[in-house]
């Protein structure tokens, strides 16, 4: 499954925001190992050690890219401690980040997934600093696999990797189930863990979402059928049940942010 | 006119921000139809839902590419309603936009354009999202125009698309002019809607410029002549007036932001 | 040592920010000039004018890319005055800037560099805009030099160029040294000018490093190791003493910025 792609496509997702060198540093290292090497950013503006929001921005965009893909994931809380790099094989695309569960809801989605502990040092970027990995670690090996090294090359494949316990929703009654705000986008709609493909007709049926004081009972089809500044629940583009405002922040009127417990009543 | 670039380049213009996933999906479509595009950001950091500013900045950046360029932008708060994704062929360049009027100062700057209407389901990502449709609709129309596929196959040609009322300066007096500031930037400096070729001599005769409380009173030639702190008229690299103050922010010392009126005096 | 690149490379590093049209077009003309150029942001967002910072974040770049690599630098508060364009030539890479100080780094690390003041307006774009020479002259002569124009034809050499009066630290006393804060990273890691080699034993032995009100008296060899939320100094990935917290911000803890002094005792 080592497909190969002219020119490779390496993509990066870290925590690293782009007003230092880290980026930068990262990419010039990938680039002398791999030349020629399409770079693309999925985003280095992850929250700061937000393992749970890395995990779900990777889930929606590397989908996207054509398989043979190498996928860069960077949110480290943990650098220079013991946790393990990892490359891990997926639907035909290539990840490496640290083993600390940012890759668990690609587990989720891939079953057929194959884990190795990154141990080649010969691999790496050398003198291997304790605090930068991404620069000497990440960054050589994902380089050397969009180049053609083999996926069996960087180390054994292990089983006990982490899965972070993300909340999923959970039946709490009859017709009430409880869940939890995953994310918050740039535009305020609040990104639900309720899978939308499981409340298909909620436009059509009375309903209560309630989060902390508010009580969200319109569903809509799309953003423009709304009165501005109306909350409604909208199937997203993620596949996941959001709650939004047209042309206005739902977070900002709701006062939410990710972490928050919702409720979904039927009636 | 279908000029082909070797490689294609595809730029990205839209008010995503780059925190969450969404440039990251677009750009994998965008490889994944069009294999080897080089993709450039012109920013996504519009103000959410601001067309006006979202046409400025297109304005000013799309010239400086080469012919054959596309132009893919996605400042669209009606997505999901029934305005129209259209195509743009212009001084051999081409754009794809919702129709909103984020393309109304390129139809001023070139008016042998041509616009069509995208219709043609059959380039799209499929399923199309309701709110999304930068990745399933643009993108993937982006790039086969990028790879060659031929404008006309895109739609039908449309005559009615949306022109934006952008304010420009109005004569109001014998020797004044009412304008408009269409944009801050970083550094704080005001662009005003006044054309810097229509008042090419400002630093050679007494002037008023009037902003809120504020009479702005010299013209400069570099920013450096001037004293730190001070405001001043200067001619913008954008070819248009702007405010500005040197190494302090035009903005902060006037309290002023996009939309504020401005109006200039000739003594 | 005009070391040709396939494809050839163009960083950019600049003070624009990401919200302006300035960096599409600086983009737009360096793929004009040099069709085919991989393009790499280091960052947009160094601090409006700060050259220091500037200076610290190439320097941290900039060796990660393969020789050849061509990297632009605009920080440039002062365009449009008297300051010259200059290119330099260090360890098998280009460089143009403004000459302002911002490349000083560069040379206390390269002996043997060469710098040229950038005088062939045959190679600009024209009309050469007052305000704008990152889109209008530092764009093209980086096309140009990353495309194959030989390095002496950009102008004649010249040795009479800034270099910044960087804060290096200071012997103060028998064990005592003092310093400056470079630098703040986005996890509030306060970069010193305190080289790591020279105080490689500092967990081994009694030390006091004073900064403001607060005195630091841990070293660590990884965040991992430490509390969340300990003060403590470590040996960071740029060669230089840190100080840091672990999982918090060690600049929110101590209240400090670039600039601040700091005092280094030892036992």
């Amino acid at each position: 499954m080592d497909t190969a792609l002219t020119p490779p496509i390496i993509t990066l997702l870290t925590d690293f925001g782009t007003a230092d060198h880290y980026v930068g540093a990262m990419k010039g290292v990938l680039l002398g190992f791999c030349p020629g090497a399409q770079l693309v950013d999925i985003s280095h503006d992850v929250a700061p050690y937000a393992v749970t929001e890395g995990a779900f921005t990777l889930s929606q965009a590397w989908r996207c890219f054509p398989a043979g893909t190498v996928h860069m994931v960077v949110v480290d809380p943990g650098v220079g401690s013991a946790r393990r790099p990892i490359a891990v094989e997926a639907a035909g695309h290539r990840f490496v980040a640290p083993d600390n569960g940012v890759l668990t809801m690609l587990y989720d989605a891939v079953p057929a997934h194959e884990v190795r502990e990154i141990t080649a040092f010969r691999l790496f970027r050398q003198p291997v600093s304790r605090t930068f990995h991404g620069r000497d670690v990440f960054s050589p090996v994902a380089a050397h696999l969009a180049g053609g090294t083999a996926f069996a090359e960087v180390g054994g494949t292990i089983t006990d990797y982490v899965r972070l316990g993300f909340a999923k929703p959970a039946r709490i009654g009859d017709k009430t189930w409880s869940g939890t705000i995953l994310k918050v986008d740039r535009f305020g709609n609040l990104v639900t863990n309720l899978a939308s493909a499981s409340w298909q007709h909620l436009n059509e049926q009375k309903f209560e979402l309630r989060i902390g004081w508010h009580v969200v009972t319109r569903a809509a089809q799309t953003y423009a059928e709304m009165r501005a500044g109306e909350l409604f629940v909208i199937a997203g583009s993620s596949g996941l049940l959001e709650i939004s405002a047209n042309q206005a922040s739902a977070a900002q009127l709701i006062e939410s942010r990710a972490g928050d417990a919702i409720e979904l009543h039927l009636a």
